[in-house]
């Protein structure tokens, strides 16, 4: 129900770069499901994709030609995620970047595709081919929520959002979309997101910059603990904006474009977790007082994808007890459980490992009413803390995936 | 739903072991919730425990008492897991142990308690001392299914198996009952588990079979991922049989005797799975030709702890894409797709990584319309397997969890 999210988009076109969506018949009820992003030449990519073993066609695709050369062009299906197709799959990704390189009049490898939806079915390429000449007199500026709602697929609600910022007394806007909604537990990178900027940035500035943006935002969210096959995140960066070219990623300039990369791909996966499948509730793990930023993490990891956990908090239940059994079974080397204290939100529940003495059952039961909520684990071993987002589990989860191909 | 499983326990008595009933009010509505299991002196035991680093109170007293002697008496409360409950669900814990010692005229480090239920709530001590004098004269040997009943929480049906042997020629009988039903995903021991036998065997043979079996049988089961803080697995072995005593667990004797256990636990740890919340189905997942047996189960449990995957064999949908992600996922080393086959029982779905040419929707649905599937996965890596026992993810699962408490 996508958790204090609008259905209001109001992005900020990016100079250099243009959208346009098409629809091209691959759902089998007509809506728009193939899109188009088009970079001006001379502009910079970066791109993440999924650690997946089983990686899509696509992934497997975009990374080969962003090895190979600049992009130009990311073209993104719905409805089909070409994982699972083997060879034929590979040839048919390929197959679309030529075609559409043909009419664009670049080469392939300045193509990058992308897809998402049902995993193991051949992508109706002829169909995808046909569109392409009307998808490229589709493009324009303004296309980025046009863009967002083309890739949805279980998602409820398009996503994205935009910053502007000065680098060196000049604007730079930074526009991104994204979408869900389940099979959502990255590792390295994530889902499709793509960001556009006119930022004038070096090739290896822009990879330190996404990279480093999507490890603490990205890769810490979880719906249900699924790594999907398809994931990606895309950075573009135009060039089109007029301040002095940013080539250090240590400079001003590049933290400053840090800074607001980081927001926007923050506010792009939290969009992701408010709107994850059957989400009534937008959870904050944070846990505190870890050795290390790895401990902590395994700690939000098993409380974040607990399915006790994310069901008690569905039902508005302060049942805290499978907090402290998610704490207890995550792999901490000893844990002093007399050390462990728990807050949901400003109530402590735990405190030195058994149920805190101030605790009421009323005081926890307004908090988990609440349909975002902070869950704080503070372990008492050091001073490191890490952060995951997720949402509650439902019935509607289990409803939207046991129906999703039917 | 209880995939598979009978309504109707046969269980056999066992010479030398007692066991008795008693509602001792701890679950609102009256129903048996407080279970003795005695045993003649001169019997041995062992039993595993769960490695949640918040085990409940009952937890670490059993430990210890089991350290200090030999145990005469299983003192089992359903209802209340004693965990979370801090220094004082100790204090409550070696209570009710105290008081039943004195009533029954043994140490207190000769009774071992076990609790499951709702976490985070005091036990209530007053409630169960009252009642342990009529527990004791409830006694009898073939309390077995009463016992199996009165320990039940979200399990929809009692759980139980025996067997018969012989041991150098001379009748040995084993009955063990164990519950469920969510919080299941073990680690070195589970949920609540009591096997009883006749034979003649020392303490540390005992030890050494039971961990042997519990390995390959409820170290293998999972319905959601969630490791319990209250799991146990006890076995206590009267010596009421007149076989020449099991001193050494490498000898014939002990053989025989451990493939008799073993299928005890196997078939008490599928219950569990066949009877998990919500279930409907119960699923088989078999990793094959993995370097190692670690690399095999990796996948075993990324497969069966897979929200997507569960759902989809609650929907009878044979949305195979979500096996492969869930393999590629899993973290193999090196994992070559090409060479990676997956079976759904006899229908071969991917060949080299991709979709079998000789698979059709029509044949994975006729499979996954079963109510007892194996999914068979297949590395192509070495030789080693693992095989995890699971079952489906249904609205119910959530609606039980929903439910829980209320």
């Amino acid at each position: 129900m996508a958790v204090g999210l609008s259905a209001d988009l109001n992005l900020v076109p990016i100079n250099g770069i243009r959208l346009g969506v098409i629809s091209a018949g691959i759902y089998r009820t007509p809506r728009p499901d193939l899109c188009l992003i088009e970079m001006v030449p001379g502009g910079t990519a970066s791109a993440v994709f999924t650690t997946n073993a089983f990686c899509a066609a696509p992934v497997t695709v975009a990374r080969e030609h962003l090895a190979r050369g600049r992009p130009r062009y990311c073209l993104i299906n719905a409805g089909n995620a070409n994982a699972g197709t083997g060879a034929r799959g590979l040839r048919d990704a390929r197959a679309i970047c030529a075609g559409l390189a043909a009419l664009a009049g670049c080469t392939p490898p300045e193509v990058l595709p992308f897809s998402t939806g049902v995993i193991g079915e051949h992508l109706p390429v002829d169909g995808i081919a046909t569109a392409l000449p009307a998808l490229l007199t589709s493009l324009r500026t303004d296309g980025w929520a046009e863009c967002a709602r083309a890739i949805m697929t279980t998602d409820t609600i398009a996503k994205g959002c935009s910053a502007t910022i000065e680098i060196a007394g000049r604007p730079v806007n930074i526009t991104g979309i994204a979408k869900g909604a389940g099979m959502i537990h990255p590792r390295m990178a994530t889902l499709l997101a793509f960001i556009g900027t006119d930022a004038r940035v070096e090739a290896p500035v822009l990879d330190a910059l996404l990279r480093s943006c999507v490890s603490d935002s990205f890769n810490r969210i979880t719906v249900d603990g699924d790594t999907s096959t398809n994931d990606a995140c895309v950075l573009l960066a135009s060039g089109a904006a007029d301040h002095p070219r940013i080539d250090d990623a240590g400079a001003a300039a590049a933290m400053d474009l840090r800074h607001a990369l980081s927001t926007i791909c923050t506010t792009l996966a939290q969009s992701i977790v408010r709107d994850g499948e059957g989400a009534t509730k937008f959870i904050t793990v944070r846990v505190e007082q870890g050795r290390d930023e790895a401990e902590c993490l395994l700690v939000c990891h098993a409380v974040a994808t607990s399915p006790l956990v994310k069901t008690a908090f569905f039902a508005s239940d302060p049942n805290w007890g499978r907090i402290l059994a998610a704490t207890g079974r995550a792999g901490v080397r000893d844990l002093d459980v007399e050390r462990v204290d728990i807050f949901l939100d400003d109530i402590c529940i735990v405190s030195g490992g058994a149920r805190c003495a101030t605790y009421t059952e009323q005081a926890g039961q307004e908090v988990m009413a609440r349909s975002e909520i902070v869950v704080r684990i503070v372990l008492g071993l050091g001073s490191a803390s890490a952060t995951v987002w997720t949402c509650d589990l439902s019935t509607d989860y289990v409803s939207i995936n046991a129906d999703y191909r039917s």
